[in-house]
């Protein structure tokens, strides 16, 4: 892999929200680069901060703000060199404005990034959502999708309830029975129409694999990963489209 | 899982050696932590520096010094308030006085820590070690195995080229061909004798397991996981000896 001469850009992850999806974000930056041996890959900050306040706690229910903590880890990671600053997390997209606007390098967004994906993306229409309560209450997914002309459609409360259950199990490692639980609100998503299910929860790609359901899934951890090896200079791995299968 | 009132401390990993042993190293930090939700994990700050040079050309061949990056990384985790540095790397292990004498906070012995786990294993005696050439030549492992009553046996010469092309290919993503390589090397030891295998350079536990042979395998990058959290204050998971199968 020549990556000689190239001026590549350090990637600063905000991480902790949760602890596993952050390294899940890591290793799948590590496999989107194209790489022979050590050299070939970008270097990675990352910021584990399990204390940064619950987002959607923040969202629904005035819990702690975490955004104080969000600027202050972006602004850590600026510092130590970071210029390409990622967020492993759906849910505080709903800071994004704020975090850009706190620091001068350039933060990815993920959710925008799976709408642009899908929207290049042939013959879908109808997209199922899998995300906290806290996402959909921003309708940031629903309003960047919309704007790409796709419908987006969202569990039933009773279902919500299920997968904000599934993915407090995961947050606590307890994968195997959030699995059943999220599959089983995917399924009701597919049944009403959803030709593609979007994982919007960084949890949920740690125990939902395209293999899993009759549709295809995106995943925006993925789709995340590749934005950020590109953005700071790095070579994709060959393998076409792995996070739409 | 009740965390309350306990001193923890920033765990602070000098990565990139390579960049997926440190993703893992990171994965099972988080795994080897008890946890109900985010706030029981810790705080990890990773550096993945890649351009870290290669410690077995250092070390056998005059290649470039990584003694210094070593060191520049530690300090800069230092100033972000690590307490606790780790370093998913055994070959760079060679380093770990000057790294220590660099800094004022606790750099954890990945080598020593196997050693004392070996040690407290009851009914071994002889270890299979499976590690860069590198770590061979500076004897890091025989010597702490020799200290605790332990005997080290390593690949002959044609067997140890095959290991380091085997390691090589890790860090080119051709995981599948390396497991084979790196198998038929442990397979080797175990004919001559070793009743443990050592998974010894932090590649190779990202290709091999315990199930894929006839005697028990130790993960040290497992072993210096449980041995951070431990260090930073955190609970661990109650599964027993999850290293040693």
């Amino acid at each position: 892999v020549a990556t000689g001469g190239r001026q590549r850009k350090i990637i600063g992850i905000i991480g902790g929200m949760g602890p596993a999806a952050t390294a899940d974000l890591f290793t799948k930056i590590t496999r989107a680069t194209a790489a022979d041996g050590d050299r070939d890959h970008l270097r990675v900050l990352v910021d584990s901060n399990p204390a940064i306040p619950d987002r959607t706690d923040a969202i629904l229910s005035g819990g702690e703000d975490p955004g104080p903590a969000l600027i202050e880890t972006a602004r850590a990671l600026e510092t130590a060199g970071a210029k390409i600053i990622v967020i492993p997390c759906n849910t505080a997209h709903w800071y994004l404005e704020s975090i850009r606007n706190s620091i001068s390098v350039s933060v990815l967004d993920m959710i925008g990034e799976t709408a642009s994906l899908l929207a290049a993306t042939s013959g879908i229409a109808v997209i199922g959502l899998l995300a906290t309560s806290g996402t959909l209450a921003t309708g940031l997914y629903a309003r960047a999708l919309n704007r790409v002309g796709l419908a987006c459609i969202e569990p039933a409360v009773a279902q919500q309830d299920r997968l904000m259950w599934a993915i407090k199990l995961v947050k606590a490692g307890r994968e195997d029975q959030a699995r059943a639980l999220a599959l089983e609100v995917a399924e009701q998503l597919i049944g009403r129409g959803a030709q593609v299910i979007v994982l919007g929860c960084t949890e949920l790609p740690l125990i939902v694999t395209a293999q899993d359901l009759a549709v295809s899934v995106v995943d925006p951890t993925t789709v995340l990963a590749r934005a950020a090896v590109l953005a700071a200079g790095g070579t994709l791995t060959p393998t076409a489209a792995p996070y739409l299968s």
